[in-house]
């Protein structure tokens, strides 16, 4: 399918503020990105580079005053996330080099502490696809899952605890689960169609059967419709923006994504 | 100033072909990126990765039939090209790492034949930028430059015996002589505005003074309104595309740049 | 001055268990490894590959049975750590690229818990070195360094709230509290000359003065004879070994560091 | 086996003079180094970075005088190179991104003008492996290996004219070759025991099959007992040392490859 995504995000700034960005959906095989905006106002000069996850990132200082950032993607993505029941987990050993850091505890993901939580709930799962769906399965059953409502991030312990959190959270646990059971998962930040109420999203994937599934603890069916924005360990690596020094005020954020009819030609 | 900078390559494909494009500018430190488009017509699966020179790269199977590509950005670039007049020759070993790989003899840019012919061209410069432009000059007076004279890749050594060539034979000709003497040197091909005829352009890069500045045989002075497209080592890395297989026919190439009043908002 | 520095990991392996080693110190502008050693024990099939901050990082299947990880390097490292009281604080957007994965926080150190702290014992120094330096001292008076006390690994929070901790516990709160200043900071494992009782170490870096300064919370001063290992975020990022599957037991870890009177020839 | 692999350079510097050093073999999946020496005599700061095809390089600057590098391996590597006989040509678009670099032209070997000599000499062979065979076939029967015969590096035009050259020009037209035919092709600079006369030695790599396959024009069969030293385009991607500034004498340069009972222990 093809949709039409944006973000907008306003802010009032007290004093020139360092910002790191990261914003722009990059085509790989999941999707295509066929036209793209990327606005700052007031203009102003920006650096980009690529992270080592292959985020583009981008680097401006923000101006005194009103400053916005809109961005938005004419992008062509798949009408439903693969699924693959039975797909084997991998080996550590066959595992590519570049899936290893998603084997380790990070910030928001603290995989050393879950390690007989998450055999408990694979007890009796085939090794890998089945063990990742049975974890989204507890996810469902034990967190209830409260889209939209605003907090500081907190951690997979404190949302196992807490017994809600909103997706971010839901993907931090599934997350710290996959890991301690020795399989590589990752955070995914992105756009969801038809998304309820509309929002940036997050969902996490999986290394199994020698490639990366999404799974998305929050949504019933794995619906397609994804655009996933940016990817890294968690929450701390994919922030949609990071500001630095005095905290800034977030005027507002405008999220849509639009269904098109076709290619933007 | 901003500038809307288009590139439609049309082709007719007899049977489905691979092929890797390179056609996305960048935002860096040079230039701002704020709105782009890429179609591909057919509509098809692409893939996109990053080379180890930082250009992001597409590949495509082109299917049978008409095929086009279609790239347009709205661009702030700077108004005139940065120049510094005896900026310093870098020791080698204080050149970054990443400069390294241009201080070698690549494919159209056998450095290591121009040792001497190097060496009597920067004969009383002082050492770095002012070589660099000696190097410009004597390209200037020696060879002719002949516009929109397509012709197979020529290297350097051949553009210097024919005494006459296309912007990136002058660029070809301009870097091997850098290189020879130990200065990094580096082809860009983007767009140039007010080029007569327009056309993509290629220029090429030298590291001096702690920082890659811009030369180019081809044009009077150092005029800005560029927008890089991509960089390497000479042409052979940065084609915009390449096609694999049997010869496809291009059937159209069409390039524009045009001032904007100001930011596409 | 020149170290001869040398581990040695013996391991009871019940059955085929993959391990990812860390154990190779890399010559850098630091230190110059002129001999190496590295034998595994029986010898068995490793393949290598460069992590994303740079360190050499090994793959093996360990077979069972009883299996050995030796190491030995001969290298030349400074005599005295460079320190730099007053180097500048560098604002966020003049920070090179590669640093900005240290500003966020991560498993072991929660910057973003520690803002208020870190601002509090930084009051009234210069930004840069000296808020570093005083973060030194804070941990210094605060936390009792006890060395060699094996324990889970705990975070900058819980060393903060426990009191005392082993040389990795005070590297993290000392990270944790130059994040919360926007100053990169990452861990560092490694070996020291002269440590009591003499293991493996870990300190931390700072990126202040456009370089990346040692700091040992540990140590009284700081005095040279280090060789890096590893360094990355924290100690997630940074074990020499990490094995995978059911816990294998250790049988004994080894540690020599000794003074050679000049280089190995 | 196990082998040790040394090399001894050997110079005579007059004025201080910087040097990029590649002479690190690593370990990978083909090769495991067990023990390694690297010692610059005198002993002089060294800097060393991993370049894009992931070889070990160092930087140093040689003071006045005499100046010598040595360098020695214990490696396990496989008995007899692997082949493959029928192994399968790899669609471009079913290529990895990283061997794409080694599809293009290069320095040494212009593949863009091999075009109709290697489609000729691969007629009638399956597309693949049988087709680099066909190539290394051709080259023996026309090119006359000259062992030894110290020269300026030509390219794959040159040689295929001039009919004879060093390992290091039979590799390049072998490479020039492959490319031509959309087969990725890397060289390979080592040691392989047994060479007579004993030097380092010169092969080639090409990918079929969903690998890289060793393959050495200048030997009879693909016997094992190799060490790769470092791998890129074409010479001038992998120069053992390269040397800038004034020219320096080469004294002395020392090969050896001795067979070891077993591991280094």
């Amino acid at each position: 399918m093809w949709l039409n995504a944006s973000c907008l995000l306003e802010f009032q700034i007290p004093v020139p503020t360092p910002f790191l960005l990261m914003l722009r959906p990059r085509s790989g095989r999941q999707q295509w990105i066929a036209r793209e905006e990327y606005v700052l106002s007031p203009s102003v000069a920006a650096a980009e580079f690529t992270d080592s996850f292959g985020n583009l990132c981008q680097r401006v200082v923000a101006p005194a005053g009103y400053f916005s950032v809109r961005t938005s993607v004419d992008v062509e993505t798949a009408d439903g996330s693969d699924t693959a029941p039975w797909a084997p987990f991998v080996e550590v050993q066959q595992l590519p080099d570049e899936t290893l850091p998603f084997l380790y505890p990070s910030r928001y993901c603290e995989s050393d502490r879950f390690t007989e939580m998450a055999a408990s709930i694979a007890t009796g799962q085939a090794p890998g696809y089945n063990q990742c769906n049975a974890i989204v399965d507890y996810i469902r059953s034990s967190i209830r899952y409260t889209p939209g409502v605003g907090q500081q991030i907190i951690s997979a312990s404190e949302v196992n605890q807490l017994g809600n959190g909103v997706c971010r959270d839901l993907a931090h646990l599934g997350i710290a689960c996959c890991r301690a059971l020795s399989i590589p998962a990752r955070m995914v930040v992105g756009y969801l169609e038809g998304l309820e109420p509309m929002d940036l999203h997050a969902w996490f994937e999986a290394y199994v059967g020698n490639r990366w599934y999404a799974f998305d603890p929050t949504q019933p069916n794995m619906q397609g419709g994804r655009v996933a924005i940016a990817s890294g360990r968690d929450a701390a690596d994919v922030a949609i923006y990071t500001q630095f020094g005095d905290p800034v005020g977030l005027l507002n954020m405008n999220v849509k994504v639009e269904r098109m009819p076709g290619p933007p030609y």
